[in-house]
């Protein structure tokens, strides 16, 4: 339901129009630097609002902490936070009270709940994530001790893609654009398409690619926690993802054996793989390789162009979106990748450390 | 770890070389008739031997049910089960004692845990995946009295892919040949190129399609139990898998919101959608159109043509697999990816009943 | 750790002196008035400054609804709340900053977690169970509607007992005297030495007797979440408490099987049992008839005698509370005991629901 | 349900004439040698038939192990083991299969299930607890690693009880006679006592105490798992079991805070209490002190005295136990509740390892 994780574990709440959205992160070891500036930061790289490509909803994203943090530092008990709603406009979503809107969870919600707060996307808003941003904050900033390093960006959006490896790529260069793409040009090339769709009143999905560096060997527990398959949920809880693999995924399946193969070597006395198809992890656990992985995201649902649906009473309408929204969610969805594999790497770190 | 599951969980023991492999099944509802033929014949699907493109190891697979039945039926508390291993030659695999094959996860294991049986695989070895077709089989019996069928087929062995829907294929034929790929003409390529590769002591991968039929609107648990997170873990889970999408996937990256939404429209007085773009979620929730999902597999680590790794004592070494293996082992994971999703669609039904 | 459940959960968070204490609580079934008058009433049976027998301190305990409800009712999403700390006065405790109070959590949770918010007791302050009281309150209007009634009552200060059992009280007269024991004459002994030990600075403890009426058959999971496990729990969760027994309990340790056991009968056509020793549960499932618990609380450990102790710098020192205190928690712990138990029941009411 | 733990999990499955009882536990460091021969002896400690005052059934109870273990150590993967059944005589209860015993659970079995094996009683025999002892052994084989001990003894038989604190007593001495009370002259009394009662064919209960020493500040975690809690669940989890209390309990209920406080103090340089009256446990975390619980049992259900009950079809009848049964289950029980302490520190154990 609404906690995730066993050991360090984040429990959400809130709604697009209700007082706010948040969370309370459990588990988070004592001691850790809550740097709120850090924190805050990371909400601004998800927050509406950033460029054109983005929704012109401008919320402010201003996190406040109610619990868990004393004189600056991580007490070891729940750390609950909120972040507000201020520019909720909700008789904006009046004429969206009584329709099913495709592709949403609307019809999904009513069914099974029987009531549903419809303002905005109520619960099932995007706009939940950005508490998931605050959390894995919280979790990176612990997890920044143990060397681990997480960076996501977008590879792909429609049919643009970088048509490089990661590891070709200058992912320092990830926030340089507002599409958040290492390779300028690809990236400049991504950008005229969404704003090409924006003024069509259409929008597009695409592929965010995460890498994480310095996850030692052994994270991930076999046969139900591993590695890969935690990962796998926490992104398909993201909002519009409709895919995941890593390592050499879907564009390698005509690979053999004899080429997909990792070989194990020694760089001086360290172990490591001449490949990394692995993508870091095998057997579910991770082998202190590079581990990479992609998230497929849908197209938004919301957009202007006419559709057709069902309203409550199950009479066909026609549906024009007037609400605010993204052509394309990918750069916002950056760093909510980020933070979901934050939130369920220290999870697995935690669970790690025994006997 | 082992537990899968909050109401309907599976436990899963065992090691390829051990006394045997089972679990426990806790959580399935009391009365079900636990037909054993029926699971029996789930083991049969899964078991090696099956072939001339599967391992040569002729494992019987015949389970022994130690709990949980009273007079033929489930009695609300714990079905343990065994199945136990009969025709294990450990000393074949005592060339392999010291040695870190290439993506097995014999190196993973033996840093994380210090130990390691490395007796065909041990605790790694697929063979655990016996058990995890038994416990799939109690919950499709549960399932089948809800109206849910499931049902899975190689679409894809290396670049050789069905170019077929799920709905223009004819899903009885899937048992009709060896690799079970209900597209016949697809089959026969697919048959031929994984027997070339077996014969070069190569192997190959693919993908795997899933198609559930007849869940009805409401399973599924936002936020952090979401349908297609579940479905994920539950298939990123299984030994060799590298991927996961529902609906339409990464393929179908290019599609714009116009033309991925899925319009809610009526057939008499039952709602349903134009397309299934969805896959049958929205929200995280089954919308009552059906649900289809890919598993991307990697080929077998396990390959005859020599490859160099690192030993124990971190000598590079030379390796030639002498052990019995499988070139491609979709066909044999075809009754796996219905049994993770049984589980999970068994446990998220059970999840749903309230107040 | 702070979530408590499996179905119907119930996060905790906050501290005595920061923002405040809180909750989200999850599972609710959908549709569930949330009637906040109620709730609001069930606080104030908590809250401190009620009487000359509890803490002078007068923490208004206003309750504020952040997530959850849409036009006063549950939408089956996470409820969160706050209740936010108003009249703090941090600097009473600035004296006890580096102290180890004898047999409260200061030295354990400064060795745990090596950082300790010290201000009030931080968060192992009996101020956190507001929230549950809170949460409490939203499991009882879920409960209502299945017909179960949960009424708690002070049956024992110190050495003064009442000698009745809970079938001879009238347990409508349990709030007509500020110790909340319905047997006025007892009341009226168990104040008057109350008041006595409060103007020595000395504390008592006592005893909590629980009446649960309305269970039907079958509440409890064998093995490991029985009812009465689940309620020694949550009972021996709450500050203070250092017992549990249910049905005839310690009192009745030198009763023969015969005398014990309750034999089945019939009134009418409906199931009962002639005696009721066995407190409602049989086999760790509610067997239909009232199901009864007695919660033992240890004396406040804050008193105004002067005490020797350790501070952090594992000095002896004297010490002598100047905090405002409860001479006795029995009356405010009254809705405490409800609450944990309505949280307790609720949960295996919505895990009974099966198939 | 039926796993219990978070980190270190125990699964139990079985009947008590069905194949065996047994579990898997999950959880256990890598490395820790299973010593068979102990765990052996923890189950004859438990077995039926050990002496007059336990039933004259004499279970082999020989334990088989079926995973996780290589070469003599647990390999940190499942251990899975079987108690075989061999003395059933499932004859012997066919004239309860249609029976509602008093005070068992046969009744709310039935009802909550709808089947039930009736043969000796099922899934609800104390035979499961044969299975909770193996766990407990691999348990207290990986606490003795970490210095703790715990100890288990009959302290009070109907209304003969020990007058000494646990202190005064030479626990060397518990396993010296066959009510395993370590004070001889309070054990003989009691024996005579159960002895009688048995010739009458009536049964007792009694209060078994446990001790555990060697706990390092920090074990439990707040709130809701708390050790006291953890414990609790555990202890009432076992067949027959009412209560629980831990340090001062139900007989000191008439201390004052003054007299019940435990003053830090320092003997050397190691943090020590002057008196223990928390037993070892404050704020839920343990203290260092020894840790001290009190476990109360109810008479055994099943007697040979004549007693009114309903049948399946709720008619009346007159019931006469035939069975084979225990006229008091303290000695057996006594290794029950290290094994379930011991279940229960091992994991708390774990979880406090942390960044």
């Amino acid at each position: 339901m609404n906690t995730i994780g066993k050991l360090f574990t984040f429990t959400s709440f809130g709604e697009s129009h209700g007082k706010g959205v948040g969370g309370v992160v459990d588990g988070c070891p004592a001691g850790i630097e809550i740097d709120t500036e850090f924190i805050q930061k990371e909400l601004t790289r998800r927050r509406p609002g950033q460029s054109i490509i983005s929704t012109p909803r401008s919320e402010e994203d201003k996190i406040e902490f109610l619990s868990g943090i004393f004189e600056g530092k991580s007490t070891g008990h729940p750390i609950a936070f909120v972040i507000w709603n201020k520019n909720q406009e909700s008789k904006d979503y009046d004429h969206l009270k009584d329709v099913f809107r495709p592709s949403h969870a609307d019809y999904t919600y009513q069914q099974k709940y029987g009531i549903r707060d419809h303002r905005g996307g109520g619960r099932s808003s995007a706009r939940a994530t950005a508490a998931w941003v605050a959390a894995g904050a919280i979790a990176k900033l612990a997890l920044i001790q143990t060397g681990v390093d997480i960076k996501a960006y977008t590879s792909q959006v429609g049919h643009i893609a970088v048509n490089k490896t990661y590891e070709e790529l200058d992912l320092t260069q990830i926030e340089s654009n507002i599409i958040r793409c290492p390779d300028a040009e690809t990236a400049e090339k991504m950008i005229e398409y969404i704003d090409k769709l924006r003024i069509e009143g259409n929008s597009i999905g695409g592929i965010i690619t995460c890498v994480v560096k310095g996850v030692p060997v052994g994270w991930g527990e076999p046969l139900f926690d591993k590695l890969q398959a935690r990962l796998a949920a926490a992104m398909l809880t993201i909002n519009a993802t409709h895919g995941f693999d890593y390592g050499r995924g879907f564009e390698g399946v005509h690979l053999t054996g004899a080429e997909m193969n990792d070989s194990f070597t020694k760089v001086g006395e360290k172990v490591t793989t001449k490949t990394n198809n692995s993508g870091g992890i095998q057997g579910g656990i991770s082998n202190g390789q590079d581990i990479y992985f992609r998230v497929l995201f849908k197209p938004v649902a919301t957009i202007s162009i006419k559709q057709e649906t069902l309203d409550k009473e199950l009479n066909k309408i026609n549906l024009e979106a007037r609400g605010r929204h993204d052509p394309c969610v990918l750069p916002r969805a950056v760093p909510i990748v980020e933070a979901m594999a934050a939130i369920t790497l220290l999870d697995l770190y935690l669970m790690r450390i025994r006997g």
